[in-house]
């Protein structure tokens, strides 16, 4: 549900940010703060300065980029002088209270936490989908949920050619949406249960080891939608600029560690051939059409795992809607990448280019 | 796809079996049959003798019931003499070859495997929903594909009450079903994964360890489904006697042991509210409504395993359909129980009461 929380007033637009900018990275210790040291990494991102910030308990350890090990300090009032693009993944509650200073202090804020995702005066950004709203910043940058994030990816080339009317959704998603932990502890209970041994959830509410699960956002008594659900529906239709478009979801922790998964059944408002959809989804920035039927051989987290790409394929025409305008597709994505940790970086990227 | 294989001549009709009557069990020593045996004891079937028969292979060993060892027996021509009710679950083949033998002894087969599934002559058996279809058979009943026969206990007290019009479904299936041989490369390659090793599947045809993909069925071309999907399609048409009801689905094996769940979708004639679902759910013989908010409690594997009934929750209006007439849920069932053993051991039950 979107987060009521006024946005911090407007800063000085720093919109064109320097050649080389000053990057802080906030939760640089979490899944998604490791993350988005190894993508600056990967992709050469033209750096002056990288400054880690993590809770004071992780203050004063290092982490390795380009060969050297950088000092992690404790997030503060003054961390963010001279810093250009702020990248936040430490929660809300840390992005509600530090990213007006970030702001203030002339950053842009790209942040992955939910503080400011449906606030219409912060840009919800999928580069490849809607890096055109990025113009509109006032210092915040939201970076989607991870399945939303993944998944018009997978949506906004169809829905341009033909419009989406109606999505229907279940995920299959992976233990790193949890953080860190959670992926240790799937690794850990799974160890106990082949040896025979009791193993008691400490990150998560239910046993992980060969289990799956509705997924443990809070619920909303009133959908009967739990917090997760209700954030994919909102992002989803924010990012394609389909303010009202129906979508069921259902959303499942399954024991995979770290790419989600998920079915996705799409009504268009016309007959679209899953020919004709294939080749708009093999055309498209951030895809790759994984659709061999004679192989078996479709998305998998173990192949979408460590890949910027959004697998994609299954594509066929829908069993459940005789007229012919839906479309079933499976999709699976890095969540650390792609749903995370690359996306914002991406975002950043887009801010350098402009 | 429905199997197009002639059925057998129309044998005596022996509707009325004996009160305590010779089983055989055909395929004993698999993963399904070590679970028809335990289901029998468990649940105090009146037997006459048990018969225990499997490849030649598997002759010789021996099998515990009611705390002796009972021998298995290679399957032959001769091998149903005196057998009241064969149980089936060795597979499509086998069944083809040998249940017109069973019948022309005297014996009613029940039929675990897909052989016999769509013939018109052969009904297609879950009690708590068609039980009265049993009237009808000669000679062979089927039981259904573990997904239509979870799926169907928990939709046919809505469908009774509103009629459905569309389902939408995305399984998350078991090593089970795949049979004993896949649950062990489960847990083996899964093992070797946390020791940091590599494992080539013998089994199944993409790794499973933290790993789920696209049911491995074999794909029909034409419609982009694959077989798993087709069955689950057309049987559970049948089983509701809804010839005509459009079902769209996803069928997707996961890293669980031996229970499915599945999210599905389903649009009513009418607008049915989430209140009056629960209440006809929990009256329904073989479910339990597992659907606590306020925990975040619904179904799950690790809690369906090993239990008759079929655990159904996440009860809620679709927000993909704005008519109010769709309501979404989430079902978890043993996939070797109420999914195989178990329906059939309630078959021959009901054949018993006759």
């Amino acid at each position: 549900m979107p987060d009521t929380i006024a946005p911090p007033a407007p800063a000085p637009l720093r919109q064109v940010v320097a050649a080389s900018p000053n990057i802080a990275i906030v939760g640089a210790t979490g899944a998604v703060g490791i993350e988005l040291l190894r993508c600056l990494e990967a992709r050469g991102f033209p750096l002056g300065r990288l400054r880690l910030l993590a809770s004071p308990r992780s203050a004063g350890r290092t982490l390795p980029f380009r060969g050297e090990e950088l000092p992690v300090e404790a997030l503060g009032e003054e961390s963010f002088a001279g810093i250009d693009i702020a990248l936040f993944s430490a929660g809300s509650g840390v992005s509600k209270r530090h990213a007006a200073a970030a702001v203030a202090a002339g950053a842009v804020v790209v942040d992955n936490s939910s503080a400011f995702r449906m606030d219409p005066d912060v840009p919800l950004v999928v580069p490849e989908v809607n890096g055109d709203t990025l113009a509109s910043h006032r210092g915040i940058v939201a970076n989607p949920n991870c399945v939303a994030a993944i998944a018009t990816v997978a949506l906004a080339p169809l829905h341009r050619a033909h419009p989406i009317r109606r999505l229907t959704a279940a995920t299959y998603q992976a233990a790193s949406g949890a953080g860190a932990a959670a992926m240790e502890e799937l690794r850990e209970s799974t160890a106990a249960y082949l040896r025979g041994e009791d193993y008691a959830p400490r990150v998560l509410p239910h046993p992980y080891a060969f289990n799956l699960f509705s997924h443990n956002a809070e619920m909303d008594p009133e959908s009967g939608h739990n917090g997760e659900e209700l954030k994919v529906v909102a992002e989803t239709r924010r990012i394609l600029d389909a303010a009202a478009l129906p979508i069921g979801i259902t959303c499942i922790r399954v024991p995979v560690l770290r790419a989600h998964a998920m079915a996705l059944t799409v009504e268009f408002d016309a007959v679209v051939s899953p020919a004709e959809a294939r080749a708009l989804l093999a055309a498209a920035p951030g895809l790759r059409l994984v659709d061999d039927l004679a192989a078996n051989h479709f998305p998998m987290p173990s192949e979408a795992s460590g890949q910027d790409d959004v697998l994609v394929g299954r594509v066929r025409r829908d069993l459940g809607d005789p007229s012919g305008r839906t479309l079933a597709l499976f999709v699976a994505g890095d969540q650390l990448l792609k749903g995370a940790a690359l996306n914002a970086v991406q975002i950043a990227e887009l801010l350098l280019r402009r």
